[in-house]
């Protein structure tokens, strides 16, 4: 394999990606029949969409030609449109069509964000814990990532933030509500990081993959009513978690028309189009799961509520809560041992898969080492009651 | 919109897709009843796949969960299990389904391999006219593309290529049958730049992705013949011609394994998986349309025999066919102005939409200049005549 052995190629930039890694430490395991595996590795629904959905798929399958052939860079207009109209409901906001696109899944939308604000050597400040993905593209694209380490809240601070600034920075990400540490940012933090960030001529990443799972009801900031929004802000959202469409890759981005032309270079040199059944999907959602989505949120909720009124045992034995909200609940464990470790024998002793806090900060931060990810939107209160019944009798 | 003045964004290195700018050459113009557009601009099939594929997908969507949700990076185990199989036919060769990657189209093979082998400042020799996406893609990810004019066969020459070696050389790249000029590169040839890279320890990367088209009987090529391919050769496919799959983005790439690995690590952080009903139709179109496929190839060689067979009255007039087969014809015109500017009067004066050379080749190039691309896959043997009468009847 000598091309492999190339220094320079892009990839050797970057490290395995967590979910590949943790998805290889399962592969010739078995678990006892009374252990059966609780995977929390991944934010992911574990059920299909709904009936009907599925059934607005099927069908333009079966009788929509276009559904099979090829559709605009930027997606279908009437998908950019209703997803417009969802926002500015969401959001309180005046968006149109032609500042919204349609990618193949978020981090398709957070790459393209990328490749049209970054070059070789640039800065983009990135919160830690991160989202891995984001670390990965950002090696790749020869990006260098400034990262601002988290509060005792789990809250980056703007101040801190102020002080990465170089000629070479341009743009924050921020990701709310938090992956991987649940929590929710509020209106406040938001709108002090897009004075920062338009105070320096920055761009603003906002990643809100899990805004339709937030706990708060109304506008979770105010950014879009800022009528001068598009020269700062570029938010991103994924149809994944929404309507259960993971394997569709289906996401967004809302930024300024001349920006999204400049990411279309990109999108259309990677892929081309975003998936069409997908995006039939997503409008189908968009038109029709209103209600079914405000249920799942609730879901969500009533799991939040679960894991924090079922810790205290746990935090009895030393755990610490550190957030919780959305899709995750971010812990601290009481052991001697790195998370890294210990996320492997938890695999084999307890059946539990959850990723350590080291997949989510810098090689060497000792932060990393002492927490663990629970993704615990594919296991109901049932599951949780187990996992913490599991964790409660192990010991490191 | 201040980030995008940021003059070192990667997508600022590059050029507008010349599909999305040609498609923006449409909008607004209304032409005579009796002179209906010819859209022969994209490689795109018209028509949707078969209806048992279309069946295929729909059952899928109602009755497999897994169509919904997120599967592995690499693509289905029984669907590269398949492609492998299907490619030992078609080559004699001995690919294991781990030699073989599922990607969201065949720009995303290319995309994940370029990210696989090269960094900032490598170079890539690329024959010219070149695959638009491949330039835009070398641009965007920092690579220097070493440009290898074609001769008068439309053939590149590997004495040529071998003085375009350099000690940041990373790979050769060819496409056959060629997009754009459409002949089919000769196993000698093909054998004699795998030789060269081999020797050099480059890539070859072959990007076949008209390869169910070519009009020779049996194995293309014999480089999956070599036990030893895989240290050199970096082999792309596209489903999206063979299937009509187009609006499903599926490709796939076959690699050695050590060299997936590498590319998994671009293709999570891209996109995740491949959409998962469009790897359901590609899988039912692997088993089922072999038969059907045969006939699309043999329509596919009509069309090309009636370009050859009615060129004449253009050749008479000083046009030339430069090169004929798959997907495309790659012709030159007689007149004094630039393809460029001819192309946008075409569409308004002619009803014709074809991409000029100048797409196609480097700045300045005076050969791209004389050439048009004609994607004959969306018109059949009429539309061609109907072409050829416009030309006829029309004079710069």
């Amino acid at each position: 394999m000598p091309q492999a052995s190339f220094p320079s190629a892009r990839t050797r930039d970057t490290f395995v990606s967590p979910i590949v890694e943790s998805r290889r430490w399962l592969q010739g395991l078995t678990l006892p029949a009374d252990l059966p595996l609780l995977n929390l590795s991944q934010a992911a629904p574990a059920d299909p969409p709904p009936e009907g959905l599925r059934r607005a798929i099927a069908e333009a399958a079966l009788t929509d030609d276009s559904s099979h052939l090829y559709g605009a860079v930027l997606g279908r207009d009437e998908l950019r449109a209703a997803l417009a109209d969802k926002m500015n409901r969401h959001y309180a906001g005046d968006l149109s069509a032609a500042e919204v696109a349609i990618t193949s899944g978020c981090n398709q939308a957070f790459a393209a964000t990328i490749a049209a604000l970054c070059g070789e050597g640039d800065q983009v400040i990135l919160p830690t814990p991160w989202y891995f993905n984001h670390k990965m593209w950002l090696d790749m694209q020869g990006v260098d990532t400034c990262p601002l380490p988290v509060g005792a809240a789990m809250l980056p601070c703007p101040d801190a933030a102020a002080k990465l600034i170089t000629d070479r920075t341009r743009a924050i990400v921020l990701v709310t509500p938090n992956n991987p540490c649940g929590v929710e940012y509020p209106d406040g933090l938001v709108r002090r990081f897009y004075d920062l960030a338009r105070a320096h001529g920055l761009a603003l990443i906002v990643d809100e993959t899990y805004r339709d799972f937030d706990s708060r009801n109304g506008s979770p900031h105010t950014l879009f009513q800022d009528p001068n929004w598009s020269e700062t802000l570029i938010h991103l959202y994924s149809f994944s978690k929404a309507y259960r469409l993971t394997g569709h890759r289906l996401g967004a981005i809302a930024a300024h028309p001349g920006q999204l032309l400049e990411m279309e270079k990109f999108l259309d040199t990677v892929t081309i189009c975003p998936a069409q059944l997908g995006q039939t999907g997503a409008l189908w959602g968009l038109e029709n799961l209103d209600d079914w989505l405000a249920g799942e949120r609730q879901e969500l909720l009533n799991r939040r509520a679960a894991i924090e009124t079922g810790f205290a045992p746990l935090a009895a034995q030393g755990w610490q809560l550190l957030g919780c909200g959305a899709y995750f609940a971010y812990v601290a464990h009481p052991f001697a041992a790195s998370s890294d470790e210990l996320a492997r024998r938890l695999v084999k002793e307890a059946g539990i898969l959850m990723l350590p806090g080291s997949m989510f900060t810098p090689d060497g931060d000792p932060t990393g080492a002492r927490q663990f990810r629970i993704a615990f939107a594919n296991v109901d209160t049932h599951g949780i009651r187990t996992l913490f019944e599991r964790l409660t009798n192990w010991t490191a």
